[in-house]
């Protein structure tokens, strides 16, 4: 029998969960929630999704645009094993004690705090401390970014200390909010949250970060130091990230010199929706200095979660094991292996 | 057997052609050719597209990195029926008696003059004008899109006059070249060649156009008064193109206000690379006022001319005499309908 | 004794309209009102404005800032001839009966509705329609812009009919809010309101407008088809406009290109704040067609309306019968001429 | 008697230098060279600078427009005393040997080569450097920008090391080439030159740089970590800067959260053209923890080198022994103080 999954939130990042579980063998989508009828809730249809109005009070939206729903949250929260809370950030706690009160487990996102959750979940890193857990946060974007890559470091070479820059994308490209048009705009607060965040999942971690908003798009691109606790090549670091999950080297010499290409590139290995949900590190922006370690990363803010969400319900559900296998598993079943 | 395809530059529109041409039953890619080694070479090595390097001296750098080639353009030449060429615009001419001489029939693409190839084609507006010709241009990413919603109005109510501001994009989402950054940039030359080119296929229409280049990289959007020669009503107009092929009605209402949630709309209909080939109406943007009508649409760059070359490729090799049959053809392999 | 002017919400517009009546030798600034302390209170001060707070509960914000402040926006009613309200469009008729009540004639801007003020106002088009009138709107920048080169080819050659498309940019330099980052979104509901506005100043003119919003912060670009109801030549009608007030001729043979070159030129020309007051017309951007006009106009959305609302001032307080002497002494005393 | 000073190149920098150069009381433009007529051209000769075509072939171009010059470059270095170079990167090298023949000092941008000129020169760090030299290159704007704030650090408290990540603007805003329109593009070659720029100046510095390219056009902004030698509060450093020369505190919590606000900023305080020369540091985003500083500056590209340029002649023309001298009438003069 398939785990039963429900989203609550069919927008950017909900939208791309419901495909993945819906790819995988040993879950299904029971069904996806929506506030109102737009191309989106078109979508949800199109896909097979059963379609909830998200509120009661939501459901005259439905009616008035004769878009017929299976009923509210709650009906869906009858049906369904798990939900995974893809609301906009900081939604997840007000919906918390609805989820609770149903008995069903829950899922949330970066969006939301750590405390909330309880436990913050990276596939390759902290599988296990999901492991039948009633609710987990999925880490953000950004930091799933970071642990990809800094966690294969630590393991095989252990890491001293993490300096890194995060040159943030203003707005998702179909989003009609976002930063200002032509201009740079730091996180003022320092250090950003982005550090402590990361510490959820490697915990201990001497991290420290800032942050700058920029008028684009596509990607976040991470300018990172790591100063490491062995002396390493270049190659070493290559050859360690060539054999993690869900990390792809690209190179400049071959064209992929910024975040654009980086998409280009994506739609011409075929994935869906031209998503890249591994985290591109420039293999030509490596240099190694001492101990200590430059690199560029790009994450693919809209994505890069989604394959982590499906491991994650594979861990609380007690549905496998060892992570690699679920993330094997999850990858194969998406077209990114 | 398949006619036989190949395409000479393996680029933006190239690498769409070659994927659009390998999905039809009726014709194969027998070679693709660049001039160095990419991740674009990889893509099409990836999807199977035997690679010619195209000049003798590109040679050198795909040997340097170790990227084996079938030999030169005039190698390919030498195996295809006709050749579409997708080089840079204006770079055409210079093939031309190349593929002349090798007696290979050629396609060329909105960059190049009309007079260079003799004919002008749109497969809804002109199919027959291609029959069996030698060399025929499939016209502008931007013409392709007036003719497409011109057409069926001219056909059902008679078209005056058409005067249509182009907003253009200042460059491809993975071109590094492009406008200014912040900046908007008005076609000086007036009229500018947008008019004169719809009518290379809409012979005799009265058509002026202006444009201005905007910071942007996603979509032309053009805004367009037509005076009709018949009096109609708004639903008239939208009816015509209900049943127009690859026009698509969209729906400011629906949440499609801008052209990122046009190019996020494309994802989820789950078009091949996120491209939409259609041209999109705003339904809610469209107003007649006594004879005139007034409308948005939006040009989706990079793909539109697409399956315009499929059926080009048609109706030079003559493999099908019915315009209509040969669009349904192409539009069912590729996933528009 | 000069005219005692106030302002009401000391942002964008507000601080160069301050700054332009304090340029003037008949007018003079009292005061300016601010909500809450920050760096345009700090230039207020500095220009030698005396501050208010908007509302007595806006007092506190001062206060915890140590910023002093003169009183509220009734004290400083109780100074002024008249009060430029320059608060974010629609604020306005909310306090329209406050400025009534307090018997202070009131000038608006474009942001808020024709009916509210019962005139509208353009310097060169309809200078003796505020004459005296206790409350005037001066149009927005867009129509400002129509109404600175249509006029004079009414006057100079009669106009038939007019369309225009306007490219508009999605937010101020200086602002975080605007449109999508990377996108185009058409006005939807046609025709859009920018013809009628400007049928509010040139009354009976036949115009028709679409609307375009584009990621960029600069200035809105105009595509004009004109009518006219004589043969004219392109001579005809830039010599129309070389002796027509707040017109700008401008080059693309110059370098002058885009709106980010039209910046510059504005700084090269010495202009205060790099402002471009007057409308910029593309000389070689102008073509005549038989009867019909096309040509381009760029509007620097912060401040064409500014020299507008002092000549507005000087109508409506009756100090000067002749209104293109009124533009004249306007323009001499702020560098325009 | 004035220094007699010529500008080779009057574009971005070049008009800058001379309007400052003007201003000060030791020195006068002679003349500035330009390859073409433009509106840059006109506005040099309503600056009354007189202007020179910069080859003899250019002679031409300015004949065809009937624009009158005084003669070419070898003219002009017949004229003056020292020549500012602000030819565009790379063509100092060029034009080097000219200048010597000519027996004319010269000073040279940071787009050239430090060995080529042989000192490089920040006001407050190393003005005695280019004492009577007979070339020097101005630093460029980001390693002008990490000279000011690091500069005065090292003098208060030591630095152990530094590390800056450079979110640089694409294009300035009048420039129509740049980067990709909505992409970020790392500098794959690390370090970059940054850091080894800054150490042509803080011989000995330890500083390692890493930089992305994104698409706005207003200011660089630097993310800086600087591990001081001894222990200091947020306060003690911004005392430091406070009482630096050419370094401006901005506040997020005054509104000025973003370059876009800085630029507003500047034009508020009435500095010419809108220009911010000093670096803006934010004052809420400057945190310490431990020995380690983290702060975010802001770099007006256009602008910042100018007033080094002013200083730069002074040494090399032995007018004025003392560096903070020559800064506060460099400064007075041009309205930074």
């Amino acid at each position: 029998m398939k785990v039963k999954v429900g989203i609550n939130g069919y927008g950017t990042i909900g939208k791309r969960v419901a495909w993945a579980v819906n790819k995988q063998d040993d879950m299904e989508i029971v069904g996806v929630t929506k506030t109102r009828p737009s191309y989106e809730s078109s979508t949800a249809l199109r896909e097979g999704h059963p379609l909830y109005a998200a509120h009661a009070e939501d459901q005259e939206n439905f009616d008035k645009a004769g878009v017929k729903t299976q009923g509210t949250l709650d009906d869906l929260l009858g049906k369904a094993d798990v939900i995974v809370d893809c609301t906009p950030g900081g939604f997840g706690e007000k919906y918390r004690p609805i989820y609770e009160k149903a008995g069903v487990k829950c899922i949330f996102q970066g969006g939301e705090a750590h405390e909330m959750a309880g436990v913050s979940f990276n596939a390759l890193a902290n599988y296990h401390e999901a492991w039948g857990a009633p609710s987990v946060r999925v880490v953000s974007c950004n930091t799933t970014g970071l642990v990809r890559t800094l966690f294969p470091l630590q393991q095989a070479f252990g890491v001293q200390k993490v300096f890194a820059s995060l040159v943030r994308r203003a707005a998702d490209p179909a989003d009609k909010k976002g930063g200002a048009l032509n201009a740079v705009e730091p996180s003022l607060k320092l250090p950003t949250h982005h550090g402590p965040d990361v510490k959820t999942i490697m915990h201990g971690l001497d991290i420290q970060t800032m942050a700058v908003v920029t008028p684009t798009t596509l990607m976040h691109v991470h300018c990172i130091v790591a100063e490491l606790k062995s002396t390493v090549t270049e190659k070493d670091v290559l050859d360690t990230w060539s054999s993690s999950p869900r990390v792809k080297l690209i190179s400049g010499k071959d064209g992929v010199k910024n975040t654009g290409q980086i998409m280009e590139l994506a739609k011409d290995l075929g994935r869906a929706r031209g998503d890249l949900m591994d985290i591109a590190v420039w293999k030509d922006g490596v240099k190694v200095v001492g101990n200590t370690l430059y690199y560029y990363q790009a994450i693919h803010q809209e994505s890069d979660v989604v394959p982590e969400n499906v491991d994650c319900i594979r861990s609380m559900m007690k549905l496998e094991k060892d992570n690699l296998a679920s993330i094997e598993r999850t990858d194969k079943a998406i077209g990114l292996r």
